[in-house]
């Protein structure tokens, strides 16, 4: 059965990044800072720079950072995350991941703007823009991921949206042990998710702590 | 060298609680789900129940409750922890531990009302109360201490005070397996501890998360 995935990287302080999308970068540091110990990983490095000599942390991390695409069959993330809002009058904007983006399913960018027309490109990666209800394209997605995992991609606007309706099935929490002070808190005004979830916590050789939120099975 | 130490419990989403001080307790749900697993340890059972049967958790939740009092000389609180919010005008009024109270230190009552006479108790606790600058009192509990530890006692107000000027050594954060939902941020607008900090985490058999903020050494 679809479940509805969410991967976060949090502080310790509870507070989340965007990767830098405009041209100063402004909240650059802060992401880096998030994401170090996923970025040490041999996953990682393999993934998005190539490298395949084996080079890379192989604990806790890795072992979720190889765990990530596995089981996913669609995406579903915001404009931003797509890089509208950096190139919002540019139709031949194709997204920030090349020519053959790592998703390899259908994704569906979240857009208040105009439709776009769907972009395939290589690898099995198709993006749709689609400017519905969140259930809607949930429920777009799920039928396209055909029994397979739906991946709620990002950024955080769109992750508390997802949270605050109550959809994601499993939240894994990437727990950096940094203090950042600023950036949008994940946690406000979210339901408690402890009711509805099992919570399950890891520390990584890294100090990263893993926490992870998967729905109570329903009982029949 | 006399460090200050500081212990708070606190849920996933980084909010805290205070015990229940009021006759409605409209708080006490929130701080037992808080300390849930510390209330479980056998020293917390032996020392507050006085069950000497040996029962209760006996991992890293239990040796972190039996070392929470090693190496105290002295302790600062605030006026609610002492209980005069609640009974301001009794003079009467000697705290919530009984006749014998668990610090067997000095114990300074951080208050901005009328001074009071200090109250000396069975055990080797003197509740003193003053009304100064924090770190003036700080200065105070540190002599008093003679070389041991000054805690912090709280509540969250005073804790957050004292980390809002940079004069806690060593935090740890006991942060429960719940989503609170309410109750005062701890991060909210405190320096970024991290960076003046080393962090530890680990992981107790009760799910609960210990996080561990120790003052770099300064270097020669």
């Amino acid at each position: 059965m679809t479940r509805v995935r969410l991967d976060l990287f949090l502080s310790l302080d509870g507070r989340t990044a965007e990767p830098g999308t405009t041209p100063d970068n402004p909240m650059g540091d802060d992401w880096g800072r998030l994401t170090a110990a996923y970025a040490a990983t041999r996953t990682f490095r393999e993934r998005v720079f190539g490298d395949t000599s084996g080079a890379g942390t192989t604990g806790l991390d890795e072992a979720y950072a190889a765990a990530f695409p596995e089981g996913v069959g669609a995406e579903i993330m915001g404009a931003a995350m797509f890089g509208l809002h950096a190139y919002p009058d540019d139709p031949s904007w194709k997204g920030w991941w090349g020519d053959r983006p790592p998703f390899g399913t259908p994704v569906y960018v979240l857009t208040g703007t105009a439709p776009r027309p769907s972009i395939p490109m290589d690898g099995g990666t198709t993006f749709h823009f689609r400017s519905g209800a969140l259930r809607d394209v949930l429920a777009e997605a799920t039928e396209a991921a055909a029994g397979r995992d739906v991946r709620v991609g990002g950024g955080v606007g769109v992750a508390r949206a997802f949270l605050r309706e109550g959809l994601v099935d499993q939240l894994h929490l990437m727990v950096a042990p940094v203090v950042l002070g600023r950036g949008p808190r994940l946690w406000d005004d979210l339901p408690a998710l402890d009711r509805t979830h099992d919570v399950r916590s890891e520390v990584a050789e890294s100090g990263t702590l893993h926490v992870t939120f998967t729905r109570k099975e329903a009982t029949a």
